[in-house]
């Protein structure tokens, strides 16, 4: 009988849990039983039942009283019986409407009309076929124990990826050893900071994202914002009392200047003799359009900082992979902090990614993309030339955003009206620490890279539709 | 000039970052350069350089400085140039050996012999083929929004599956809307708890993963252990103090029996009567071997219980891949902890998933690798029957483990002599809540899925020889 049962069902039948009780007979409660699973929407309309022989075996029951019982529910309108094609849920046999209201579905997902907001590449230019291609080799390559619990350091095909390519490409002194992999940027600075790995207080740049200063405020983590200007971070700010100090050093976020080549000496000069560290987030370091990438910070001095990067722009959001190239003597300490076994990054997407580096993918995608991005940059200081010569386009030599200056005073009302024409962008206040105390500057930070090729002429005519018009008044700032 | 680089780069060679700098000429800076990068390990023996043509065009240098710096390097045996293959770092310029020494790395690595430690499936029977044909046709079919920022709630493609796969086969309520994806149990627990959502003081069963007891104190839970019989954990005991209680109610972990129908009752009655919730760790569901699985405890109380499962026992921990079926009245909340985007799970994984559960090969899966598990458990106890007639298995009937009870006082020298043979196996008092009151038991926890098939008979050869001898004593129970 246990034989019959697990037998039958790896030959056939998919499983179906049912529960049958009560005191009347097997028939009418198995009967029950599949009425309520229909009812109540656990069998849905159009799902295939087991074959009565599979069922039978399944609930130790005779394959009669299987039949019997199906027969009843065709009868009573709940089932479909079509020869050869077996039994189905009927399609009149709808569950209840689910708990959630529409309002709020819809409140959950607010889709704008168009969005120029920062923060992501073109989703519909992600790089399907030769991803699939590098997932096969990966697969078909991969050892056995890839798919048992993971090294939380990463797996080895990756790590030596990743090393050789942020050597190549960024100046990244990289040995495996050191590199850590993880589910993206945020997930870096929980492990940083939640882990107790680094302390605060921790400078940061004025301008920045607002979920990363959350995230560093849920680790009660003491932020202090140094001014940013036209050379990047004003790392001469930097005091004794800070332990580390979180830089975009090959384009500011979001204002979009590289740090200072004489920043970068001295940023570096003070983690060497303060004992600091330098947080290098690189997050979009690849996309620069007029010349050679800046490189990393990290190269200077790798035992002083921790240079981090993701997927999330050269790649995809979607897909949760970041790395973090630690100091040697800091590589222990986050790995405790991870745990004995990765509980983050797919192993799959790991080795897919190794594979897609090291068979010249991922070069080829990231030189595919600049090329898009630049012509959209283009296209976009372009328009502005012709249509609001007023309005000044910055740091578009990288990245996937500028930042369009505004006369002063004029941001909240921009932002406000791209709202009201469906249209998804941030004014730059959006990106201010609230306790930075340089001269707030208007702006719009818009990320040309987000809307996919077909909608970017129409995103860049609500974008002008929303701009200050030119006015020769004495807030002209 | 910059219309050249980025067209030729896009066109040919890879992306390499160079920092040229220094009064001396420009070829004597890239020779410099390249020499460092070689010397430092950035580029690695083999690693072949870009064209003349390509790298003059990154670095905005004449093609004749290139190709007399490759010669110079050449020359200096730094580089090897061959006809038709271009030139190459030489094998014999390797960097230094890495900071970290051989010990430090096999410390981390320690791979036992023979490995029957509890809590993984056979990574040697990941379903390569199907997943990959899966993910085929979840890469071609997903559309382009997939690619973007994610949904905290997870891909609506596997919220769908996941609800009808776990309502057929589990007899869990679920509709889309009420699924939540996560990267894993462990993340389900930082969720809850970390994020509030939930708060303590929670029972738990007196034997369970020690990993989620430390998480939980993470969070600053206390936690109460309920003892666990032989109908599972005496849910009796809960009190009015706790407000939720953490179950393993269809195999409890790791002795291995059910909860007995009255005490699902009862436990379901305590919740709805109190106000408390009922977390219930469905980690192995899908595997029991004599007859139907049990069916999930939240399909009869949806509102009072939040449901867990993953596919770390299914398919593989290497897929960080979980989901929570939530009370209704909690799922704005856990979503407001994940955050406004999906920061865990990645979005290729969700949608193979969802393909792989929908083309029924996840059922066809379960169904093949529960006939293997059985056939191992079958001879795991037939093994015990012939050479070890004292020892008696427990929690056979399901999972993926069983549990060797041992005489009195024997645990602690089996484990240390199964350390000493190179066999990695638990035994009970590694589980025991540290506040347990109930009467310690002496076992080993055997999990026969982890080896590959060839190895495990030798496995069990090694079980066998640091079980306890039969010994007729005061000692015997």
């Amino acid at each position: 009988m246990a034989e019959d049962w697990v037998n039958l069902a790896e030959r056939i039948g998919t499983d179906l849990h049912l529960e049958l009780s009560g005191p009347s007979g097997r028939r009418a409660a198995l009967i029950h039983a599949l009425r309520e699973a229909i009812r109540s929407g656990r069998l849905t309309p159009g799902t295939r039942l087991p074959p009565y022989r599979s069922l039978a075996a399944d609930l130790g029951l005779a394959r009669n009283t299987i039949a019997d019982a199906y027969a009843d529910l065709v009868a009573e309108g709940w089932l479909i019986a079509r020869q050869g094609s077996g039994t189905r849920v009927a399609q009149r046999a709808r569950p209840p409407a689910p708990g959630r209201s529409p309002q709020e579905t819809a409140r959950r997902t607010p889709t704008p009309v168009h969005n120029l907001r920062q923060g992501q590449p073109d989703a519909s230019s992600f790089p399907r076929s030769p991803w699939l291609a590098s997932a096969r080799r990966a697969l078909t390559s991969a050892p056995s124990e890839a798919f048992g619990p993971g090294d939380p350091r990463g797996r080895p095909e990756l790590r030596r990826a990743l090393a050789d390519y942020l050597a190549r490409a960024r100046g990244v002194r990289a040995d495996p050893e050191r590199v850590v992999v993880c589910s993206g940027f945020a997930h870096a600075l929980r492990l940083l900071f939640g882990g107790k790995v680094l302390r605060g207080p921790l400078a940061v740049e004025s301008y920045g994202l607002a979920f990363h200063r959350s995230l560093l405020a849920e680790a009660s983590i003491r932020t202090y914002p140094l001014a940013v200007d036209e050379g990047g971070a004003r790392v001469e700010e930097l005091t004794g009392g800070v332990r580390a100090v979180l830089l975009t050093p090959a384009h500011q976020f979001p204002t979009g200047v590289p740090l200072h080549p004489e920043r970068r000496g001295s940023v570096v000069d003070w983690a060497c003799s303060s004992g600091g560290l330098i947080l290098e987030d690189d997050y979009d370091g690849e996309f620069r359009y007029d010349r050679q990438p800046v490189g990393a910070v990290q190269g200077l001095a790798p035992d002083r900082v921790v240079y981090l990067g993701s997927v999330s722009k050269s790649l995809s959001p979607a897909i949760r992979l970041g790395w973090m190239v630690m100091p040697d003597q800091l590589v222990d300490e986050i790995l405790a902090v991870k745990g004995e076994r990765e509980a983050w990054a797919g192993v799959i997407d790991q080795l897919t990614l190794a594979d897609f580096i090291d068979s010249g993918s991922y070069d080829r995608h990231i030189r595919r993309m600049r090329q898009r991005y630049r012509r959209r940059r283009d296209r976009l200081t372009a328009t502005l030339v012709e249509r609001a010569p007023h309005i000044q386009a910055s740091g578009v030599a990288a990245g996937l955003h500028a930042v369009l200056r505004l006369p002063s005073g004029t941001e909240r009302a921009a932002v406000a009206a791209a709202n009201r024409n469906g249209l998804a962008v941030d004014g730059l206040a959006a990106f201010r620490h609230p306790a930075a105390t340089m001269p707030a500057a208007d702006g719009l930070v818009v990320g040309y890279a987000t809307p996919p090729d077909h909608a970017f002429n129409a995103a860049l005519d609500a974008l002008l539709r929303v701009l200050p018009p030119h006015r020769r008044t004495t807030s002209d700032r």
